[in-house]
């Protein structure tokens, strides 16, 4: 590929600060890729003037049209919705529904092979629900779009990420969920992005479940039923797996580089080390999918949405991230 | 007080990096308090020549002929066990039962009036356990011979605390163990210890145990009913608490100054956290007994004990924080 890859920079939610991310990762984005954006063009504009953009909007309806720099935001409107009422930070059926529409004419058109890779910013379960659209977050949308049966959401920074086993889910439910398979999966995931994204085989430290990865049965036998198990099937399939380690210095030690990947178990195990060390420059990729997607690694903000205060700093880096990614499909292929 | 605190530093076990790291920060440790080793002369004398110390060992038999001085380790010994033939790195029940002894010589020294602190070297539970002495740490030893019965574990280190409701046990079994008064407890004694830091009313995050504090009851219920009735009896009692907090965000905002203190719901919630952030800095505070105690943050690394290696800056924090803590003890008497 000579040219950059071809982007698509879903708006999400237009009651959250997607558009006003959008308008002040601009230019930034336009250093890393060629950008497209995929949503409204009237809630684009005003965004501009929110952040005092001198950048114009230009409505675009096929992508071969689209024609990115600093001054330029080529735009795909992908929805029928009404988004005049709709009231930053307020939940919105319309803005839930318009989000849907967003991301499935990316997808749809990333499928075509009119774009290389997909870039979204936040959408609001609530705003998706109260559109009738029940969906917990956009990689399930994409994984039912694309049909795609194994996928995991990886967070990554700077050389360094996290799949989870059980993510959104109350903590008293991850015992009934954490299966020997299932980490399997999550392992194999995180062991193909890595892959592609360093160009190596990467080091990949699987947490344990409990105090001390279990302290050798004394608190806990997840360790040796479940997760041991596991580190020896993705061994099996060659995948550099090891652990079970307790999960306070396996992050410590994958900071000081001795692991590129780790397999955490729940939810806030894998994203207080994440948010400590890496804040907003931590991304989303989404694994298993037949197409490139990476994301914002934050919500919709309602709180501060439309005040222009927002940080765009994870929008630039999912794209840096979607960019390197695309690269590396390309250049194998 | 005009001179500085005496401050017992017992040698813990012995066949753990216990002496090296004494011998190793006794400089350090001098220019921040009175040290006086509780241990064993000869397993003193050993770490000195390994570390290639020139200090000197001196037998002392009462706290009161004791002088410290970089050039001179006055250690009082504190035990019958015969250690001669004890190896470093490997588990014994005279190891375990003379680190046993050294503790309990320290707290009866203390409560005696001659010394004003412990900092305690690691002690090894299967050393213990071998000594028929089944007590899972050095908390519970001090508890029971002080005739405590509320107590708390903190994990501090640069103006940040962090108490656990629920620690060494098995994931599952923190459902069980998680109450509204358990919790109210562990906020009452971060309070007490931070506010004798501080000098000031500490600010305190108490986390929730689900992902995103259960995000509105979507994803579990203790947040609504265990642990926001403990923050507001909590505050009932003039505490400053705040919460239930998602843990990811409530660290990083611990980080940029929001709180002095955190109430974790377990073991790794608050250890993950606390070991990126500070690493070796960390030292622990046992809050809720009638003495100062603080203790290295990790544990007897048989793994790399007799060779030099071990690292003595959380040591020398201990001492530090035990210091600190006996001079505002003091100055409010």
């Amino acid at each position: 590929m000579t040219q950059t890859p071809r982007l698509l920079v879903t708006m999400g939610d237009v009651a959250g600060i997607g558009p006003e991310i959008i308008a002040k990762a601009w230019p930034a984005l336009c250093n890393i890729c060629r950008p497209v954006v995929v949503g409204d063009l009237g809630w684009m504009q005003w965004a501009l003037d929110l952040v005092q953009s001198p950048a114009a909007v230009v409505e675009i309806q096929h992508l071969v049209e689209a024609d990115s720099s600093p001054d330029m935001i080529p735009c795909l409107p992908a929805t029928d919705q009404h988004l005049e009422t709709v009231e930053p930070g307020r939940l919105s059926a319309a803005a839930g529904r318009a989000a849907f529409d967003f991301l499935c004419r990316a997808i749809d058109s990333v499928r075509a092979g009119e774009a290389h890779g997909i870039v979204t910013c936040p959408i609001h379960k609530e705003g998706l629900r109260a559109a009738g659209l029940p969906y917990p977050g956009h990689t399930e949308i994409l994984a039912e779009r694309t049909g795609t049966p194994r996928f995991a959401m990886l967070l990554y920074a700077e050389g360094l990420a996290v799949v989870h086993v059980t993510l959104h889910m109350a903590l008293r439910e991850v015992f009934s969920d954490l299966a020997t398979e299932a980490i399997v999966d999550k392992v194999e995931l995180l062991d193909q992005t890595l892959t592609r994204l360093l160009d190596r085989r990467p080091r990949i430290g699987v947490a344990g479940l409990n105090p001390h990865a279990g302290d050798g049965g004394l608190f806990g036998d997840e360790e040796e039923k479940i997760i041991r198990p596991a580190i020896e099937a993705a061994q099996r399939r060659g995948i550099d797996a090891s652990g079970p380690w307790p999960s306070d210095a396996l992050f410590v030690r994958a900071r000081h580089g001795d692991f590129d990947g780790v397999t955490a178990m729940y939810h806030d195990q894998g994203h207080i080390a994440m948010k400590l060390l890496f804040g907003r420059r931590a991304v989303n990729i989404t694994a298993g999918l037949p197409l490139v997607r990476t994301s914002v690694a934050h919500g919709t903000a309602y709180d501060i949405a439309g005040r222009g205060l927002a940080d765009e700093t994870s929008l630039i880096e999912a794209a840096r991230v979607a960019s390197r990614l695309v690269h590396k499909q390309t250049s194998r292929q």
